[in-house]
């Protein structure tokens, strides 16, 4: 190995104070720095044009291949490369075998195309590299980053001018914190509503402070229980089960046939918990606006008087959905969120913000109190430290970039993207019904589909079926859409993603679909025919005899 | 408000399609290029001459006067700034106003300046914008994570090549996975070591699935405790809180006179648990090394056989003190390191990354199989998504940064900044102790010590005094260290950072430091001479009387 380990070095680079200062503070001579020039400017001012001209959605290469290449695990002594030819080889080897997200006919995930500004401006905050954890390593950005949590939480709840003006910088209270992601956003949300739900009292020092075991006593309960609907993020069974409350007491509701929650099953679901287990505490009911794998949202009004009712923390997960209050034309779908006590966003999402970046907004500015950590050397009590009431400790400041891009892009710019994604979704809705050999599984309302391939002859053996035969039909047809979906993205041309959804609520009827996420203002009807037309092709090329 | 609104907005720009798509893929016309090269160019080519003209350490200007420009809640609804202007305004508005973090005067925080190409990586990470959740949008990038977190498992673990060939790239084992940052990466440590204490058996699905009510039922336990010295980092106690054993159970040891964990209070304290209380469990226990506040190591193979001998989880929180490994002069203050069950380092702090990367790593590679998480649309069971063993969801490939960083610096390289830190650490303590004015509080082992101002009369009176007497005299010290730190941050030339250590463990005894932190290879001996220089000035023109 020694051997192998010198010979990667660059024979001219050594690892000297000299060079060390150099790569500290600018580029190495003005070669270097020409080189550099020449890959970031496409980087920077063209980066669209840049990735269509280098990347395809991925190269056809197994992953068995590409990892072979990726098997040395020795850090070389002094330095491999130069910074110039370290980006050469990111954009040349790399690139190329990365996913062109950006590409328009990547409609498979809620991953897509980002403004190339937001490149800018992650640029900057990366070289100022502040740190929003507390004032001292921040100072203004954590200024700025209350103002932006106020702007968008102004958006959802919309309270009175009075309030704002109390609140944004108010040190004390809290409108909404930034994460890593929903996920996180997620469990904080749920966090929060563990510790308010048991909170210090005579005796007792509160669940944060003494644990599960002794909040249930101190409470008299026996079990604490979430639920939402089958469409939930499984974020929220990690929370469950990161909090101790055990993720099987994350309960799953049955969904209506547009994919929201059944909301008899959920009121049966209560019924039946307060009767046969009195003991049990619901903890919170969790609505979805804009579900990951159908875009559904679900009657976000009923769900928050259903948890007002049985005391419940209303927590609305809009992770994916919850830009579309930008848009005057759509944002009634989304009616009720202002009665949330929680609402996740991601900034990576609809906010067209670089990974990774979520949010947490809280209707009360105090909520977040019950979560507060201090320490000696930051986040003191009483100090601004945006550290105190967030999971993370130290934070980069994406908050600088969510405020310029509302800057630059007004409400309206926003606007425009999701109008264009719930319209195009709608258009590409209409013309998989069109076309014989596609059976639209889940409709959008918002800009996300699923449908699969299931020719006519098929569907209509399906009908009649009994249903072993049914559940065998599906089971040939679940293989032909995993395949169909398998070979596109293989092809690189382009890619939709898939999921299993289950035939009214019935685990035994699961049902394969292309999922299709519509977010790339590139992305045109036209090109999602030609996805479509691609599906024909592989369908009738290569897998209809699997059918028969 | 709405007049306000209206005229927040740019009188020239609408939010249109056209302008969409030029905001989405180009500069918006050569003169726009032109005033973005002139910013982008200085942050890309020359960032510290930039900050260094352009950014005193910050403002003296207050927090509140800084506020009340950032009031304002409404969202535009047309764009209100071109890019260009945008960014013109970050530059010149916003970062006077910032933290100049990257200035070799700033020693307080473990936050400082980035080697340059640092920024280019990261543009780079943002411009590819792959999400590392699962493959399918991230695929090449997944594999070079799993490579340069083998590499670091090596520096740490040092395996045989059989071992690193059986996992760099086995799509079942995890060697470690990037988080947030150290919080969430020693929160993931805990959780896994929560998890594998109370595994699935006869009759009960496991403390994830269950909870913790019925993991202590099933297993016999009534109290999970996790033992850390008074240096741990506040961390735990939040991952004790968020994982509902309860904070009050992560149990603070006393520490010997250099700062690491007392062992033998270590083992009264486990002599005591089982005796006393023989349903506790010990859950972890953790080892520091490089804490926050002192930068002290704990002993860690001594740490190692005391978890061994308790059947308890050794995680060593290397967060700071990780990146020692590079040095070959000075790596041994880390022995036994490679005894930890998991290691928690942080890509933020002495690798040089821009925020926010936290790691763990896992000597075991089925170690997190405990915390994995399944969904039908990604990270599907035997799937190499590397999101399946992480407690974030979407997440951005900082594993590029890290692996180009080794490549442009090599070992040697991050050695030179390691051993300046800990040289020049040792002679800022040395001259401390030369002058009269100071204390040495806290003799650097790493780059981190604490010292603080007290005059040899004071001094010499403390030796002699009463308990009450030497209370009251602390108090006074500590007003005034508390306020030489807060005039000199507020002077903006020089920034130290400030705790609270307790002298010999006891609560009573608090004594406020002065604390500093030795990462930037600008900041010489001489700079921290001039640091104390003006300290003493502080002291002498405006709190001697303080003392009188």
């Amino acid at each position: 190995m020694k051997k192998d380990k010198d010979s990667k070095s660059h024979p001219d680079l050594v690892a000297d104070w000299e060079r060390l200062f150099r790569v500290f503070i600018r580029p190495e001579g003005q070669a270097s720095r020409a080189t550099l020039i020449k890959y970031m400017d496409p980087i920077l001012y063209g980066l669209n044009d840049f990735l269509k001209t280098h990347v395809g959605i991925t190269e056809a290469i197994s992953l068995k291949e590409l990892s072979n290449d990726f098997m040395d695990t020795i850090i070389c002594e002094n330095p491999e490369k130069k910074l110039a030819d370290v980006i050469s080889c990111l954009i040349k080897e790399i690139a190329p075998y990365a996913v062109n997200v950006a590409s328009p006919y990547f409609v498979g995930h809620m991953t897509s195309a980002i403004p190339f500004f937001m490149v800018h401006l992650k640029t900057i905050v990366a070289a100022l590299n502040q740190n929003v954890v507390k004032l001292e390593t921040s100072k203004v950005v954590s200024v700025v980053e209350k103002q932006v949590v106020a702007k968008i939480h102004r958006m959802i709840y919309n309270k009175k001018e009075s309030f704002y003006q109390e609140n944004v910088q108010n040190t004390d209270t809290t409108l909404g914190v930034f994460t890593e992601g929903g996920t996180t956003a997620n469990l904080t949300a749920m966090w929060a509503a563990r510790n308010a739900k048991f909170p210090p009292k005579d005796g007792f020092n509160g669940i944060e402070s003494e644990g599960v075991v002794a909040a249930y006593q101190a409470y008299d309960v026996n079990r604490c229980v979430i639920l939402v609907s089958r469409r939930g993020h499984y974020s929220l069974k990690k929370a469950g089960g990161i909090l101790g409350i055990g993720h099987q007491n994350i309960i799953a509701m049955d969904t209506d046939t547009k994919n929201r929650v059944d909301l008899s099953c959920l009121k049966r679901t209560i019924a039946r918990l307060k009767k046969e287990t009195p003991k049990t505490c619901i903890l919170a009911i969790v609505g979805v606006a804009g579900s990951t794998e159908t875009g559904s949202v679900d009657p976000l009004e009923k769900l928050a008087k259903i948890a007002a009712a049985n005391n419940a923390h209303f927590h609305v997960d809009a992770a994916w959905g919850g830009p579309t209050l930008f848009s005057k034309k759509y944002k009634h779908l989304l009616n009720g969120i202002q009665l949330a006590d929680s609402v996740t966003i991601d900034g990576h999402k609809q906010f067209y913000m670089p990974m990774s970046c979520g949010m947490l907004y809280l209707k009360e500015p105090h909520t977040l109190d019950v979560i507060a950590y201090y320490a000696h050397y930051v986040n003191r009590k009483g100090s601004v430290d945006l550290g105190i009431k967030t999971l993370s400790g130290s934070r980069e400041a994406n908050s600088l970039i969510l405020d310029s891009a509302l800057k630059i892009m007004g409400r309206k710019g926003y606007a425009l993207l999701i109008d264009h994604g719930i319209e195009t979704a709608a258009a590409f809705a209409k013309e998989i019904k069109k076309r014989k050999l596609f059976e639209l599984w889940t409709a959008p309302v918002l800009n996300i589909l699923t449908y699969r391939v299931c020719p006519p002859a098929i569907r209509k053996q399906l009908e009649s079926a009994s249903k072993e035969k049914r559940r065998e039909i599906n089971e040939k047809l679940n293989t032909v859409n995993r395949r169909i979906q398998r070979i596109q993205r293989e092809a690189g041309y382009s890619f939709v993603s898939r999921t299993t959804l289950l035939q009214d609520n019935k685990p035994d009827d699961a049902i394969v679909v292309l999922r299709s996420v519509i977010m790339n203002p590139m992305t045109t009807i036209d090109i999602l025919k030609e996805i479509l037309d691609e599906q024909e092709e592989i369908f009738n090329l290569q897998l209809r005899d699997l059918l028969m």
